[in-house]
């Protein structure tokens, strides 16, 4: 721990769509740990869409992260000392820490990881957060039954790939949407989707509608909803009698883009009524009472590869705000990582 | 009988908001009843808002009304001559005979009224359709409990009245919305509502919502949705975390009206996924199986007087027409009926 530690942080609330200026990079000086504490040197750190909102000063389900102070975010890292009985130097945990290169932390906020397991990074991704989002959002949300046809925007994202698997292992039929042909093949030929949509080449909801129409030709019983904007608005148009939408994100529309390319409040509503949809919006931190459930049936999905997946890595915490904001663009491919440090 | 029977047909497909000329009073001659048939008098039509979407030709729940072919809708009536055991002449019964003053139904899609246990109309109002979509809407979609706040628009409406005193009944306070300080008024003094906000007094969505907060500072449970519009846009600021809200209908968008004066979908999916709501859209044929219980909870409230209800009755049914479109804008004051025909 000579290195000189280093983090990002937010520095000016966003007017719009978020910058590199909103986000800086700096060096700051670890508190040792107290007691109960436990001193980690990050390795990995997530990079996930919701970070995106607590770059806003409004009404979210989470604080806002205050100006000057570090980007909120999930990473692994190494225990470099410990006042807490369950952790000792040397072993790798998973927690809260930030965007930042090391942190301390209290070890009941934290979580030990068994390197033997699974790569300690899918801690962040198929085996975290993500792929217990995918997995609560298909069995709780949408409450999908073998035999329905489920449509997934952000099809290869880091939710929608574990989103496609589960689906596909419970018996449904699984159409995806993603942003290029390449995203699209991956999604079909490693996946296991059985369509996926390009919403590239599709200019509007219209469009989207009838592109849906010609995959999901029975309509479409469950949509997990991470996009927004045109696929909504496709989506609307495709959903079967008593089908339910699940609200996880909408990635279209943070920083206030888009706007016009969604659906409108009456197209929405009138849908809603006339197919007697059920939506609802959903925010992981609810629903950690499911990871147990979650990891006994997935870890061993990931482990014998029924579940596969993928990583877009940047190396270094300095390029983490470019790495942030081109996903935002729909730059990534899979689960998004920043390496900050080395493995152990 | 000896009087010429006449109905009330669809002349045209409305262009925007319905009018006069969409609609035609003509003569008829009525079918003698077949096998199992029944030949009815009209003495009651009721008029309900759905009764405009079925003036389209679009997608919704339920076949639209073809051009020249009667308006749908339940009357009550006086059974004139039965091919049908159950049903004898002088018997009281209701179905969905339309818009007509003579009608002619299987007698299996009609049920017989008791005239000693309530005034027959209120087989159209209070204890039937409107009556069921209030009970279903608040027990079963919003699923409300006591302790609850609950927001009620159209809260003076048929549905509405009863809506709003079966929540009081299961102890939640209850704030209407309603058009005019004296259905205001009748909601607070004759309903039993907590509150009621006059939407004429407040031009927009953000004024909506300021008149929200005032009367419900702890927020709003489940809102029991019948207008959409500016109401929609205030009561959307105002949910409660996991807060409910059951669609049942949007009359101010009815006829593509208003469109500009509800919630854009990007603000209302915003407020879904961040408070995490659950909505769901709710048309009442698909919850009769809930009569019996609702018929068991609120016929003993009808009698006792803890639920009482207003009508505006029109008198005459070519003059339904006018009293229909009155009512899609909020001209009507309770149930909306006409009375066809004279009593036994």
């Amino acid at each position: 721990m000579t290195d000189q530690a280093h983090r990002v942080v937010l520095a000016a609330r966003p007017q719009g769509e978020a910058t590199l200026d909103d986000l800086r990079h700096e060096a700051f000086d670890p508190p040792a740990p107290g007691d109960g504490e436990v001193a980690l040197r990050t390795i990995w750190l997530s990079l996930d869409p919701y970070m995106r909102g607590r770059m806003d000063d409004a009404k979210s389900y989470a604080k806002p992260v205050s100006l000057g102070e570090v980007m909120t975010g999930q990473t692994v890292g190494e225990v470099t000392a410990s006042n807490h009985p369950d952790f000792a130097p040397g072993d790798i945990a998973t927690g809260m820490t930030g965007w930042t290169s090391h942190a301390v932390m209290p070890g009941d906020e934290l979580r030990k990881l068994d390197p033997s397991r699974a790569p300690v990074q899918a801690a962040l991704g198929v085996l975290g957060m993500p792929g217990l989002t995918a997995w609560v959002g298909v069995n709780d949300i949408l409450e999908a039954q073998s035999g329905q046809t489920l449509l997934i925007s952000a099809a290869t994202g880091a939710v929608g790939t574990v989103a496609g698997q589960v689906a596909k292992a419970k018996g449904c039929r699984v159409v995806g949407v993603a942003g290029g042909p390449e995203k699209c093949d991956f999604a079909t030929s490693e996946l296991g989707y059985d369509a996926c949509i390009d919403h590239h080449a599709h200019a509007d909801g219209r469009a989207m509608a009838e592109a849906i129409a010609k995959v999901a030709p029975d309509g479409v019983d469950g949509y997990f909803e991470n996009v927004g904007g045109k696929t909504l608005a496709g989506a609307i148009q495709n959903m079967n009698d008593f089908g339910r939408i699940a609200i996880c994100g909408m990635v279209a529309w943070y920083g206030g883009q888009n706007l016009d390319q969604g659906p409108m409040g009456p197209v929405l509503w009138r849908n809603m009524l006339t197919r007697k949809l059920t939506a609802r919006g959903f925010i992981i931190f609810d629903h950690w009472h499911r990871f147990p459930d979650f990891l006994d049936e997935v870890a061993p999905m990931v482990a014998d590869g029924r579940v596969s997946y993928r990583e877009s890595v940047t190396e270094g915490l300095e390029y983490a705000p470019k790495a942030f904001l081109d996903m935002l663009k729909g730059g990534n491919f899979g689960k998004t990582l920043v390496r900050v440090g080395a493995d152990p």
